[in-house]
């Protein structure tokens, strides 16, 4: 087993959807669910970042585009559909160090004849508007007629699966037959974004064509091509399909003829060229990503699997777009953007990738109108972003859903879960302390801050009796609990984020003046502003514990019933408690991290002693309901100590996909439990932390069978690597920098190991 | 088990697409295949007669139109798919008495849970622009939220499952929500005919509505409607499916318009109202039409099956439509007209329901200029009447084809299987002699002969020599032998129709002159015409044979080599002997009757010596690679006495589709072996024959088994009514007749019983 790679070795059509998100191709500009060419069971996906649509639909979406995956082989006149076939071979590998989806099948058709399919598929990091298939098949027991079909089907619908919000969300305006080749172009119905795929198949056979006849039709909303070749017994062919994408988005010029060049230049330079290209970007992702584990085959490749999906997601091309909850890996929560991205993916492109780190934030930056609007049509002053976020910043959170029990449930997120705001500030703050980036905040970081202090100013409410700010009906980061005062992650970070923009105004108006003249006139902020900022950050009411150790979640919380979590599952997961005649509000049972997110961000405000008893507290009282928790409670077990656990956890985040343990995998990516599972592992084992002065330190611990874990951070100027032995710490730099490790300061020179004994 | 019901008991989705050929319900307007509505699997069909299309198809074909049946049950968010089911209770019964296709499925869904359905389909017989189902849906083992989906679906292709002969004919045009109910209208791309498929579905529950809650959405080319509905366990909800159906082809009104008001009218009406009206036609149809056959279970629901579809698939409504090879019942020959209909299926429907035989022979009438054009483009004069013909009479015989190992060949039947133009004029004699329908012949009948003859003419070859006419070059019935030299069969009718047409000509010219002065006038036929088409029929070369009792099948046939066909499969149907070093059109194997066809046809024109030598050397050299095959050996082994083959080869046409013998029901029924099957019943058992004087004659023999046949023919003016027993014959009219028993003439007076002894 290769430490690369994810193998699917059996066959299953009840797991395709799952291993269609799981062998997702993905460049960050556009996703392509992993097909399985030779079934019809599954739920397809092409998403291409920033196509969002509403038209039919509940809220606007992430747009699932014509596929142009498609790609028959008949043998005479009986298609090769494995869940009609035998299958005597089947393996499916992600080969995750090369960004290439390798497979192998070998079946025998219905009427007995056997055929084996070797594949590969990539979707191009080295120009992100091209993917490519190369297939080898071979007839085993039979020469005949075959006919390769080649689709770009534009039928697709998102949702296809649920009638009741189905929706289509293009039509087809343009097919073309490039003889030889094809496009199909489309264009979406609310904002008449054009898109255009283009395929071209291109057969060999001892060097030469083995193609014997073409015919192309336009069939409804596909277009398609087949071609008649005649295969021998145990002789190979080999066919090329070679595809490229563009929409209006990225460009000016006509698609059809931007895409047919492209394709044209594409086949003349040919696949290999193009896989090697694609390669050597992955290497260099890989070169500044990877984090080695030695001595943990599991953890090992668990943490890749998270990393290599998390850096497929998101690239440094477009800073309109940003990272949704499942990526481009499906389409579950409608390619919404969540605080997933700035809370917990983040941070890794912060360390490791920061030049998309800046785009992602970017996007929130573009996207200030639609949150100035957001605040203005809910009553309140500057930005208030939305809870979900699709290609303009208005708020498209659904406001219906359904419980477990399939009853209509009004979704109030959308309404209540206003600590986004500050998310998005503490991420700021962050990207700026680890690079050091001053131009963003200038240019962008300052005014999101001004606009999103803005907001708490008009949202805060003022109780003259306690003389406090209290931000009523609220929900926090656990989302059992609806309409609650004064949550204390909502409320500390509302404060922390007002006091971070009053320190960054003050420095900015240092370095320019005008800059923070311009934007205060821009945004309508005064001196009076300034000070009643001052006075909010002040006396927001942070609820205090009963006996000053345990954090009460909001106020009331204690006097929830307090229902313990007695059973647990095979992996160690808490199982449903009988509630009793209680509802799920009603109850001390917490979905996800919330006090805890909170001693995570801000662990400079807490004691050691502090946090241990809140994890403890909250720990017994969680239920793990979103994926976005294990990473987190991995990192504040590791804080205190509980390591047993944090690994426990920490696997789990590895593993949410791959063992699909919140079930919903064949809808796309978790992608906020990869950055967990980064986080964990950087923020936990490595024990990395920044100080309130700014300072870096790491503070390791390592599973007792770790030999080693190596990793490389970015962290201003400089490229660090750490590796983490059972005896020693290794530091290594390019450039001189310093760095605390286990309370001590260490200075690393330019390109010297630097060796400290744990 | 009823004598009336085709009942399938088993679910196998392998059989899918021969039961939708076996379940399809028409009316002579459209045929709907009989697809399951919860199965994915099989090649659903839409055929309404006379919308053909080329467009992307090799040839003009019958359109595949847009699919109005699509009805989807989701109990929770899980398609009720019967492929993914566990199924306790399975069972499809068409009741033919009623034109009824009735089911009932009991099953268990992946996820465990049950459900009951009960469901009808009709299309109407009442009106024929209407079709209906009724769904009865009882939850087992929940109660909970289940969606209905009600969908037309205009994805439809032709030849779907074949990429190189796939064709998509038309396009959506307009997609209506009727709020409730939709319609969806395409048109053709070659002649822009319309198509409007509208439906609408209603619930009731205790007497009221059961949906709580619908969604209408267009999606790419298909229109949808959701209702969402909740079901109680054991508590069933009746589903109420109308549809209705029009085309440009039928009326100059706003296709929308008058579907969805047709619509309206339906559900006012209800179904119940309509499903009875629908039997009462069927009761009407059955008494014209219905064979009974006591003793022989297997005989009687065997010839039940052939009558019932073969009145499904012509009524008396559109004078501009024929009956395909494979009627409205698949996709098979393209939908195309052969010498099928007026050689096997006429009969029927001249002895039956002769109202419709007359609109059968008008469509011919009605296609006469694309006959002209035929025999133009190919350098004769006259009509030349297609080998296969669509909607205007054009030849649309496929050039190429692929032989049994997939090769390409060269088709050759529509250039020279030149008998079709003699079998029609047969078939109009034999109309016009059953019916004495004298107008048809004056005003329609007479130009067809005379054109036709037109033809002859200027095909024939003088041979100076041996001063006869050869016809050369040509393909009889049996198209094992392409490019032969005077097959007895084609110069035989050829002759023999030339003979009637100067015969017509003269009756005519006695009738009204004027009327013949006219046709030769508007067809350029002068007194030399008559004369030299005189000449023609004297001398028109029979190849005779060598011993003046074997007829030689076509000059050189006998030259050829004579390999025995030594297996019969478990049927007694021959299998391939080996050919060695010959090709097929090197040996003496036939395809089907064609001197034994012949036989049947000009019966007088033959001794019975000779009939018998020649079946009997036929009958061993014949393949019956055609399903046209079988009932004619069963009529002439009648009459030379080989009962125990006759019943075989009666069987054997009965059962041709539900038994699949030719192994591709799978595309639609045989219709000429429907045909077949009513004359291997009443020209062989039966023993009805026209004598050359024009008398009405009977000759029955039927097997030790049977201990009666009862069936009407229409004769004349009267209905005759004809009870065969062991003993005895009884006979029965409602005018005055008579008829020829044994050789001696009966009387019957009109309303007495006859009874003759056997």
């Amino acid at each position: 087993m290769s430490l690369w790679n994810i193998e699917l070795n059996e066959y299953n059509k009840y797991d395709n959807e799952k291993y269609e998100t799981i062998f997702t191709l993905a460049n960050g500009y556009k996703g392509l669910r992993g097909a399985l060419e030779f079934s019809k069971v599954g739920n397809k996906g092409n998403l291409i970042a920033g196509v969002f649509d509403k038209s039919y639909a509940q809220v606007t979406e992430i747009v699932n585009c014509q596929d142009p995956l498609g790609f028959n082989i008949y043998i005479e006149d009986e298609l090769v559909d494995i869940d009609e076939c035998n299958i005597h071979k089947f393996n499916r590998t992600l080969n995750m160090k090369e960004g290439v989806l390798y497979s192998e099948i070998y079946i025998s058709t219905k009427s007995g004849k056997t055929m084996n399919i070797k594949s590969e598929r990539l979707v191009s990091r080295n120009n992100v508007h091209r993917w490519a298939s190369r297939y080898e098949i071979s007839p085993g027991n039979f020469s005949g007629k075959v006919f390769i079909e080649n689709i770009i089907d534009g039928t697709v619908t998102n949702s296809t699966k649920d009638p009741m919000s189905r929706a289509k969300h293009f039509q087809v305006v343009g097919s073309y037959d490039l003889e030889p080749g094809m496009a199909l172009l489309t264009k979406t119905f609310d904002k008449n974004i054009q898109i255009i795929e283009a395929t071209r198949i291109i057969s060999e056979k001892d060097n030469g064509n083995a193609f014997k006849f073409r015919k192309y039709s336009e069939i409804g909303e596909k277009v398609v091509e087949v071609y008649e070749t005649f295969l021998k017994k145990d002789n190979p062919i080999t066919i090329y399909k070679y595809g490229t994408s563009y929409t209006s988005r990225d460009t000016q010029e006509n698609l059809i003829s931007i895409a047919s060049k492209d394709l044209q230049l594409f086949v003349k330079e040919g696949y290999l060229k193009e896989k090697q290209d694609h390669i050597k970007v992955w290497e260099n992702i890989w070169e500044d990503t990877d984090i080695k584990i030695v001595g943990d085959d599991l953890a090992q490749l668990g943490i890749r699997f998270n990393l290599y999906h998390l850096s497929s997601s998101a690239y440094e091309g477009d800073d309109k777009v940003s990272l949704a909850a499942k990526a481009l890996h499906g389409e579950g929560y409608k390619g919404h953007v969540f605080w997933d991205t700035e809370t917990f993916m983040l941070p890794y492109f912060i360390y490791t990738r920061p030049q998309v780190a800046k785009c992602l934030l970017m996007y929130r930056y573009n996207t200030l109108k639609g949150a100035r609007k957001n605040a203005e049509l809910t009553g309140y002053k500057g930005a208030r972003f939305p809870w979900e976020s699709a290609d303009d910043g208005m708020e498209v959170t659904p406001k219906w859903g359904f419980d477990y029990d399939g009853n209509p449930v009004r979704i109030w997120t959308g309404d209540e879960e206003y600590h986004i705001n500050s998310d998005i500030v503490f991420a700021i703050v962050e990207y700026y302390r680890a690079t050091g980036d001053k131009d963003f905040i200038i240019k962008y970081g300052l005014e999101i801050l001004l606009d999103t202090t803005k907001f708490w100013q008009s949202r805060v409410e003022y109780n003259k009796e306690e003389d406090r700010y209290e931000i009523n009906c609220v929900i926090g980061p656990d989302e059992f609990h609806e309409h609650v005062n004064n949550n204390v992650f909502t409320n500390y970070l509302a404060k922390w984020s007002i006091k971070k923009t009053l320190e960054f105004a003050e420095w900015v108006k240092t370095e320019d003046e005008s800059v923070l003249k311009t934007l205060c006139n821009k945004l309508g902020i005064t001196e009076e502003d300034f000070h009643e900022w001052n006075e909010i950050q002040k006396k927001i009411y942070i609820p205090t514990s009963q006996n000053g150790i345990i954090i009460e979640q909001f106020q009331g919380y204690f006097n929830l019933a307090d229902i313990p979590i007695i059973q647990h599952d095979e992996n160690g997961m808490p199982m449903w408690p009988n509630l009793g005649e209680y509802k799920l509000g009603e109850t001390q049972l917490v979905k996800q991290a919330d006090v805890v997110q909170l001693m995570i961000m801000l662990s400079e405000e807490f004691s050691q002693e502090i946090i241990k008893a809140n994890y403890e507290y909250y720990e017994a009282r969680t239920m793990h309901k979103s994926s976005l928790s294990p990473s987190m409670y991995s990192i504040l077990g590791l804080t205190v100590g509980d390591t047993h656990n944090a690994y426990k956890y920490f696997i789990k985040a590895l593993y949410t996909d791959l063992r699909d343990n919140q079930g919903n995998t064949d809808f796309g990516l978790h992608a906020a439990s990869t950055g967990g599972s980064w986080q964990s592992a950087i923020f936990g084992f490595a024990g990395l932390k920044v100080s309130k002065e700014g300072d870096l330190s790491i503070k390791p611990w390592i599973p007792e069978h770790w030999r080693c874990m190596e990793f490389n951070i970015n962290w201003r100027d400089a490229r660090i690597n750490i590796r983490i032995e059972k005896e020693n710490i290794f530091i290594k730099s390019d450039k001189h920098t310093s760095i605390t490790v286990y309370e001590k300061k260490i200075n690393v020179l330019a390109n010297n190991f630097v060796k400290i004994p744990r």
